[in-house]
């Protein structure tokens, strides 16, 4: 066994009373959640390290928006010095370096979430978009990204008008011979770049992406561009840029979104990214597809390692939220009688209101953490120039998966912080409760790195190809065989359900299966609706407008949960046996609790008649609900980071709820003083 | 017709495309709403009012916590001093000048959120509990309160280890015979009063809820004390109290939310509040029901007057959310061609994520609109003594609508407000769209005046009461008639789904007696599991407990939705012709949008089998989105308040959305400035 002395004990208190009726340690769970001993570790040096230093101690109360980008751009200076990615990991296999990246990702993302993405964006994404886009002539800015943090970058792609539909973005970049420079310009303001993190305040250039225009007026469309931005001696705006700060967000405000305006501003004719696509000094547009399963690896790894770091931040999220929900629960009462009041999580409704999203949590670390390292894999091979099979398949696949997957996490991560809020009362409006903060700071996630609504439609795009391969004949193209069963569409549509007791739904067979059905049906029925509207003579892309809702984008989002399951099932199946009891009722519970929601499609489709699919299904859920009420509280521990991490006067693993929200009260700023504006008010009192 | 030119005309811009083709004006559909001249005109008065007072200009940066707390308190003296409430009102009906009183609240609220819940409770609640709670000794307070506004109050019910079970509470008032006091104490800081707003920084008075203990420890249980917190002179506690503020909240940060603990503090026995029980000044506690239907009627002010208040604003918020919502979406534009893309509008998936809400919008309006006046009538009969024919059955009626009713608009708002969030995209991320603002501020309405998910368990115990007595043959007890239809239920529950097209769905009387169909069926179900637990021997509450989810919680829900309907449609039989077609379409389109997410219930009890009810149901509700389309614009002028309350920059009445947007950016504080801690960062860069 590994030795897991590095994970700090819990402290003995109330909770104890249901820690002692866990049939597993806590700690097993947390290192299989966590998947690789030298990760954990490595994400408590990193939280240990920042608990010791001020500059990260949490604020009770919420800094103006400047400071919080001042103490933001500090903390990223800090962390740079504190190297936690060391230098023998530029070494290490592709694979290896970009896990570990995503794990100081996740352990900064989950104290300092400002912190994180203007590293992710600013350092992690810039640097690896120059080794994908660009070539050996950008190598000396990735060293100094990656290695030196020299440089502090953004992305600049949305514009005012213009977010999912890159096309139509209108910034221009001219190739002039003449200076052989290129020329980059603004129409108008709605052609502004905005919502570019970093942009605001901080930093130093900006990977800009601008419609590439040669001197005769041909337009090759967008590219990559390396666009100084600021003297980094003096923070100081080039000339030929506006550059503003958008202000005042929801959440994140730790992050300087900019907006940015071009007025023929030149850069080096050298500052294209030229992997795919170059400009001769003369003026001449060159198209290099020499080596496709490069550019096709790099194509996927831009669009998906962004999308797979914001699930992974999102499961810490979840993880946070429901520790201090679950933690509350089992400290707060409510009604009974005086010195025998009951504790909330012993309410069924209080139970089902919150272990749906205790095991959405699990089950989406076990997927996410599968699933990276069949991502990870895949990258490797192609970035290395190995053959793969079927790379172009894959990619395509990965994509649809990613598509669907994050805006699933998103929300339902989303959900889940609604739910702890209210599930804590009033407490939980606290913003020492630190359930709002999390709640905003994560909200952005359902729409940026891809708008879910819109970015789920490609999924949906992907999954319908697939069934009209096997209508007309041929085979589905998943090599990860996500979809293989497609094949036996018909047979799997001629399932009916017939169980008869709770226990033959409370089992991996009749979940997967079921959702197998229901893909299936879907899928059928959203066939059926686009082929009836290409008939009346609509376009296509009409015809898919107006099969999004109850079909495309269910769909999409059934999918993604299958996707979860399986990849969750097949990670609990390598796990040490102790855990897999718990686990496997988690998976359960998630499965079915999902299912849950899809109810209607079943009847409608005729998986079944009558009230016994409903009943027994949603019995099967509160007996879940039930048995793992002595499980939750170790569970939550399991998911929780540690104490300063979780940052909740509600949710401490010491279960002290209420001396330690005395000692919040008591010890906030002025809380005990006169108001300091009394002789404002006074007066008129 | 009467004059509306007191409501401003909407400035001609790219709205007027959808404008044009509506069937129907806004005002005449905006005075519809408002369901009185005289209180839409006070509205637009007080809008007007404090448009032209610097106090209340919008800010685009969040002031710190102590700065809202200044300015909140400065603004409500201000508003004491407009005197918005005439001096005649103090001597018209009750019911008019509660619903004068309500205007005033609404119209405060819906732009200055902290301000209404610190007039609402220091003000409004307080001196009409004196009213209700006291007697003629207390009247000088009320005087004070109302007239005079010297006092500022507040309500110490809730303690930090008690919320919503008040039995427990375990301040006591101690009645000292040799001085004529109550003392007051609090025997740990678990029984500390908490979040009473106004209490943290700024009230005079609290109304305090204690356990009455005699001199020989006799325990009357809580009674309620008008305690003096404050020095008014110079803002200073009185010694033997201990107030704190309780810090940042999430939302609602002008309200000073304070805990307060009693060290043997002493009031004059006066202070009791004494018109139901009394304590003689030698120690004899007296009880005095003499007059009980006065007594009924004070309690049924106290318990729903807050509730109803809160479900105004309500109405307010989501009017507002819904009207950013669809003008962003009628003004920006995304995918097709150059010169020709296409508005959010008319995307079938952006229709169906908003327009139930909008729907919702209109629908509560009504519904409150209608109520309010019979809840209005009810209690000015029995507070003028007036024999009221089943007073008592009628306050239960009331309590039990009310009970549900708040958690249905409260929870629909809130999500509201985050799906108008997403459907803005990053641009409703900005402070500036105000939609974060407004969901942050409405969102600790799910959990006070009653935790949603407990309050509507008063709802289930009142529908079950009268179900039960049904089976045994004994009349329903409906003054209101709102469960008449329970007698038939039998002949009800026979009812089956025969409709073979959209057009049978989308009309009021399916709608409503599908509704009977599912109160009638979810009633059975409930009741049946709760015997089923009563017969496995568990207690009443046990049982209860075990038959919340998926049975009491649904029931109350639909029960709600039903409410809601009905009063709506009574509501819009009265109405000029000219609004009836679209009302009755959104009539529909709430109604069927509400029932899709009963379907599961349809399909379990039996209702319907098979494919046909769930696809012409959801066929129905997108041929209903599809039919407003060129009304929603409209609908949401009459719905929303004008620009200035609104405070959106994707938002304004305009449409101008791009020279807003760049209009907010470029004058936002500092926007352009270098970062001012650039010598901070730029040397470690």
């Amino acid at each position: 066994m590994e030795d897991l002395s590095f994970v700090p004990n819990l402290p003995n208190g109330p909770l104890d009373v249901y820690r002692n009726r866990a049939s597993f340690d806590w700690k097993r769970l947390k290192l299989a959640l966590e998947g690789d001993i030298d990760l954990l570790r490595l994400k408590y040096k990193i939280w240990h390290t920042l608990e010791n230093d001020p500059l990260f101690a949490p604020n009770p109360v919420t800094p103006p928006v400047e400071e919080q980008k001042r103490i933001t751009q500090l903390q990223l200076q800090k962390i740079n010095q504190y190297k936690f990615l060391s230098n023998e990991m530029f070494n290490a296999s592709y694979g290896k370096r970009t896990r570990t990246l995503m794990t100081i990702n996740e352990a900064v993302q989950s104290l300092a979430p400002s912190v994180s993405v203007k590293m992710a964006i600013g350092i992690y994404l810039f640097s690896n978009a120059l080794l994908s886009l660009g070539t050996e002539r950008h190598l000396k800015f990735y060293e100094a990204t990656i290695k030196d943090r020299k440089i502090l970058a953004s992305f600049a792609l949305t514009e005012i008008a213009h977010g999912s539909d890159a096309r139509l973005m209108r910034t221009t970049a001219t190739y002039d011979p003449q200076t052989r420079e290129f020329v980059i310009n603004t129409p108008d303001f709605e052609a502004a770049k905005c919502w570019v993190g970093n942009l605001g305040r901080s930093c130093t250039h900006t990977l800009l992406f601008a419609q590439l225009v040669m001197p005769d007026g041909t337009n090759h469309g967008l590219h990559g561009f390396l666009v100084p931005v600021r003297d980094p001696k003096t923070l100081e705006v080039y000339p030929g840029l506006i550059v503003g700060d958008m202000g005042e967000k929801i959440g994140v405000n730790g992050i300087d979104n900019g907006f940015i305006m071009f007025n023929k501003y030149r850069i080096p004719r050298e500052n294209l990214l030229n992997r795919t696509a170059d400009v001769t000094e003369d003026g001449v547009y060159e198209s290099s597809f020499s080596e496709p399963s490069r550019i096709l690896g790099a194509a996927l790894e831009n669009l998906s390692a962004g999308r797979i770091g914001i699930m992974q931040e999102s499961c810490h999220s979840i993880s946070s939220v429901v520790a201090i929900a679950v933690r509350y629960a089992a400290t707060r009462t409510q009604f009974g009688e005086r010195d025998n009041e009951t504790p909330l999580l012993e309410y069924e409704l209080h139970q089902w209101r919150l272990f749906g999203y205790v095991a959405a949590a699990v089950v989406f670390r076990l997927y996410l953490q599968n699933f990276t390292q069949t991502y990870l894999k895949i990258v490797e091979k192609s970035n290395t120039g190995h053959r793969v099979d079927n790379l172009s398949e894959a990619v395509s696949e990965i994509h649809a998966m990613v598509s669907c997957s994050k805006p699933l996490l998103t929300w339902t991560v989303l959900e889940a912080a609604q739910q702890c809020r209210e599930a804590c009362g009033g407490h939980g409006y606290l913003k020492v409760a630190n359930l709002g903060d999390i709640r905003s700071n994560h909200e952005p996630t359902v729409t940026y790195e891809g708008d879910n609504n819109v970015l789920s439609q490609q999924t949906g795009n992907w999954l319908l190809k697939q069934y009209e391969a096997v209508l007309s004949g041929h085979t589905v193209d998943s090599p990860l065989g996500t979809v293989a069963f497609l094949k036996e569409f018909r047979t799997i549509l001629g399932q009916t359900f017939d169980c008869r007791s709770t226990g033959e739904l409370k089992n991996s067979k009749f979940i997967i299966s079921t959702y197998k059905w229901l893909i299936c049906w879907i899928l059928k029925y959203t066939h059926e609706k686009n082929e009836a509207e290409l008939a009346k003579g609509l376009t296509k892309v009409q015809a898919r407008n107006r099969s999004q809702v109850y079909r495309w984008r269910t769909l999409t989002r059934v999918y993604a949960e299958y996707l979860a399951l399986v990849y969750c099932l097949e990670a609990i199946e390598k796990l040490e046996k102790s855990l897999v009891p718990v686990l496997e009722r988690i998976f359960c519970l998630y499965g079915l609790w999902a299912l849950d929601k899809h109810l209607v499609e079943m009847y409608q489709g005729g998986f079944s008649k009558g009230e016994d699919l409903a009943k027994l299904l949603r019995t099967a859920i509160l007996e879940l609900c039930g048995d793992l009420k002595g499980e939750i509280v170790s569970v939550v521990d399991a998911l929780a980071p540690t104490d300063f991490v979780l940052n909740s006067v509600l949710g401490k693993s010491d279960g002290k709820l209420y001396q330690n929200l005395q000692k919040a009260f008591f010890s906030h700023p002025g809380a005990f003083e006169r108001a300091k504006w009394w002789r404002d008010v006074v007066s008129k009192l």
